[in-house]
């Protein structure tokens, strides 16, 4: 596949540019007979939608998302959903500065090398604008997750800069603006962006996302591993240079003693592994980390070159996130959610038939 | 695909268990013409194989390559590369108590929820021997970029344990068990791997893996990412845990005045991006980093449970890294080079009519 | 891949049913850089669009694309080709009659059977209208084959029924309502559908399609052949019973010395390859021969069963074409160029390197 | 993939050359837990064999398998299962006359062009060795669909040149050399081809091959339709050149009151169909009819031309099938369970929790 479709089984082709007519994406795959509406996915793209707080971009989009196949009468049918996105706040201005230079950190320069041509309309492609289809396509998901196996999939955002985000409370995430998991750092985060703005500058921040309930099995013994898979979707995310499961860079220094997590007939007794062993889900928790290096596209003068390889500097004004990590915590659930519905499917068409005595284990608590 | 493939277009299906008559792959979309010989795969074996130093597993395996099909006369013919390493040192020991129970941080306990069957000789599938096809088709895929591109794949372990190992010179990467990249601290690191064995304890590790001289343009703009592509290969190597590329999780606390690499005509001025902008190659070398676990088959008791839920203590005794990570270079390099690989021959053949007029820099020196 | 895509370079994703919100596809992987309007792919859809003679159904869709990504400034930017055609006669009847039976030779009982739910209205899914799209994308291969290679794909209808139509003349194509290639049997055509429509009954027809000017060297060894693929596409047109390439059916009663087409040095002297030769194309012209079924769609009563398995009459109204294969050149035309496109990029992702003294043949003249 | 595997969940990877080392094939996605030996696989190698008549090709090979991977204590595992065999009755003659020209009707011309390389040893990867992995991977997938669905494969020869071999009884085609299912003809088939043998030439054949007990709901309704995969791999076996399912060109002369299959309670009235409505299964049988070309390597002499383009006359020594179609039988059965394997799977991975009140029906008796 050219690169576009993310998943085997249940799989998401993604389409559109950031100042195109719209964005949008084909799931083929879903099963048939989940009742799917409209409010079910915008709920979501409502949590990703720029626009919602002041430490966002200011552009204005709706994010209206239509059906335009795969349900009928209120029900998927298991032919392709697809799903449309109109762009709606597109400015006319002028680009003509912007599609002659390259920004520092930005995908101009890769996308003209390799293209020969590109849309520089709110960085086409290459926008972030573009994970709203897989938000969608990940509340389709997340849906089918829930309903077959319990599944549900969280995040929240655990480091901005360096302002550590302590675990607090699943139910705080919604409550502010970072989706910290917590408010006690709020205010200071508030300040922090705001000063940012006014540098005209941007920073990184890591997110957590956290998947329970999952069915153990998923996953492939050697390349097409869950673990893999979830690294592969969530370094795919713009701007994400990390990716960590369980105990992640942690382990190079643990002792096997230590990090290897004991069993007991009331579960597992700790979760390094992060759900995940030999690339295959062992129903624990799957927790996923992820780093996100702070947007390229800043006020602040950078020195570049232009299209003939001559020095310039460039600043770069309009609408931008001055830290993208803040709105990726709807679109890693998504993720983590579109990778666990694809291997729910490639598990079951090859063990449908397999049952073993042994109890499944779950994370003990206590 | 159902999981045993690396690729699209440059792809390697590897096949075998760790006791099993042989393990193996097929090569399929390697380019007619090249100069290929057993030798050239040899070489990179040698350098995987066990029982080569006191710290690694002491199983004795040649790992010799055998040709199956895809060479005529010393070329490649353009169809596929079928390889076979017979296992030679595969021990009839008595598996039975290993088959019983679940080794706590091994793939154990996912493999029979998975399958209902397992191979409990020697870990199966899930051995680290797998990734002997893995390192044979690397040395393929690592010749034709070297030969068609000029890339350069290398490695080195940076951390063992808590021991930092700075990078000092290419050179010495050779002349170490440890893939050190520099001999100041191998005394330590023998001293530490000896006391480890004595402790019955195993330990993580960290591995760099750097491609010099890729071309501008590998990778996709969406999902289909190189970045993405990365992360999947490596993650998907056994016991890795976590994946950065370049800055990785140090972006988190950089400002974006501080990450983006700037661009002068001379080149790239610093390289945070690690070689990929927008999931697309820049032409600078790719930085990839990677976090290993400790080995889970320990001679150290561990809490379990057997195959109907009663609680047990395992013990492995046997043959087996007690650091994983030793060996994990020459394999983070074929990886790495098989993705490169698979996104040359994806990008020629959408974007082989694409030329541009701007130089192509890479990273300044100075 | 769960079923909706064709190809694996040049990719084609469909989704839509007859009476949803609209049709469409997205394309994947066509080169950068290659001019593309709305008109260009209109031209193609016209030439399938319903409701253009009497003897076709009487739907009135104007078919009207809208290119919603991957073209900036009227040029591809090798990004996803997504295409949308809003369904607009999709007329409000009630369809519970046809939702409780299952039509003779329709796919309503295995889409109730696989699914557990189906879109009655218009067949859904299995509606013919799915075919719009993959014109629309053809319409694309076609173009980027045509500027890239010289590459023409034409077609023309051979047979209706036990009227043979013989071929005289490819400009007389577009002067009659059946892609015949010559009037000389037009009258009798249309007395013929007229007979039929009057008899509430339906008829098959056979369609041959020819590519001219292809490269040597498209398709591969085993399974992966340009045969093979050829064949997948049409057999996968609605109604396609039969496929035939080159000689077909033909070469079970010949000799291999009249079958095998000999070689001179101004081309090959015959081609009962059809232009294909061990899976891989000679430049020769390829051509394909389909053999379709009648509609199953009729007025005339026929024996049925309800969902519940007791036995019924059923009888179809509505808007229907009482010969489908009267539609399908387009169409066939239209797969025919996507597979060729898909051929070309596969090409020469793995062989753009190669070269041989060895001259191109095409066919011999005269 | 570039080319050398067959399905998507149930599929298969091609590895060889005809004088190579070795063929063989890895099959990934076959369900674990299925008793399986090399017994069950050598049973339908032999029967594809060469040298087992006059009438075949006089090479004696074995044609031994190995299970290299796959299988513990008798079960498959659910990992990859790799199948080696050796070529052993390789000629060392030379080939340096067949390496410099191309023969008639023969792949040399395509492959030389396309690779820039080709082995000329017995046709290399072009030849129909190359089926063997074909017909051990079927048979794996063929004891899958018996002993998990009853399912029933079989195939027999319905025509050699313009003979006629009318269908009589499935008992007989295991007693005579053309897998004839009727011994009425055997004498003049004979007769047929010892003069064919003495003439220096070679002659097409027809075939039929028919699954029953198929499940229902098996294929996806656009492009990844099961006809469509059956037309790929049937079009894809050496020497095919047309492919027919049901009622197949037939159909072209039918009136939809004829063609459309009636139900009833007790099960369809009549299979025009083929098994397969809007490209998925009925559950009625599937039947598919082959044509295939005569043998490309004859003694006769043929006009051609050599690497350089001068003209040349080849004749072809060496041992040929002097009709392929002999020994298509069982790999067209192959072919055809592999398919339905691989869909199968698919089928599951999404439609695992659909089911519906309506009675499956067959095909009516009588």
């Amino acid at each position: 596949m050219p690169g576009s479709t993310l998943g085997e089984l249940f799989c998401v082709t993604n389409f559109g540019e950031s100042h195109g007519p719209a964005v949008g994406c084909v799931i083929d795959g879903c099963p048939p007979g989940m009742a799917l509406a409209e409010a079910d996915i915008q709920v979501e793209l409502d949590r990703r939608r720029p626009g919602t707080s002041r430490h966002v971009t200011q552009r204005q989009e709706p994010d209206q998302v239509e059906i335009l196949s795969g349900v009928y009468e209120g029900k998927t049918t298991g032919t392709p959903i697809a799903l449309l996105i109109r762009n709606q706040d597109a400015r006319s201005k002028d680009y003509s500065n912007i599609a002659e230079t390259f920004r520092p950190g930005h995908a101009d320069y890769t996308y003209w090398h390799k293209f020969g041509i590109r849309d520089p309309r709110g960085g086409g492609r290459s926008s972030a604008r573009l994970t709203a289809p897989t938000v969608a396509a990940g509340a389709v998901a997340k849906k089918w997750l829930a309903e077959r196996y319990g599944v549900r999939v969280r995040g929240y955002m655990s480091q901005l800069g360096d302002i550590q985000i302590p675990f607090e409370d699943w139910d705080a995430v919604h409550t502010n603006p970072f989706y910290a998991a917590g408010n006690s750092r709020v205010a200071e985060l508030e300040a922090y962006m705001d000063q940012l703005r006014r540098d005209g500058d941007s920073v990184g921040a890591r997110i957590e996302v956290v998947a329970e309930n999952v069915p153990v099995g998923l996953g492939e013994p050697v390349y097409g591993r869950l673990d893999a898979d979830i690294a592969y979707a969530m370094m795919g995310l713009n701007a994400v240079k990390a990716v960590e499961i369980g105990a992640g860079f942690h382990s190079v220094e643990q002792r096997g003693t230590e990090h290897g997590d004991e069993l007991a007939p009331e579960g597992f007794l700790s979760n390094n592994a992060g759900g995940i062993l030999g690339g295959i889900s062992t129903g624990q928790p799957i927790t996923v980390s992820l780093g996100i290096k702070p947007t390229s596209s800043i006020r602040s003068p950078r020195r570049s070159i232009d299209k003939l390889g001559a020095p310039t500097v460039v600043e770069t004004h309009g609408r931008h996130d001055p830290c993208v990590g803040i709105r990726a915590t709807p679109i890693a659930e998504a993720l983590l959610a579109l990778v666990l519905a694809d291997h729910a499917l490639r598990h079951r068409a090859q063990c449908a038939d397999v049952s073993v005595e042994t109890p499944r284990l779950g994370l003990a608590r206590g």
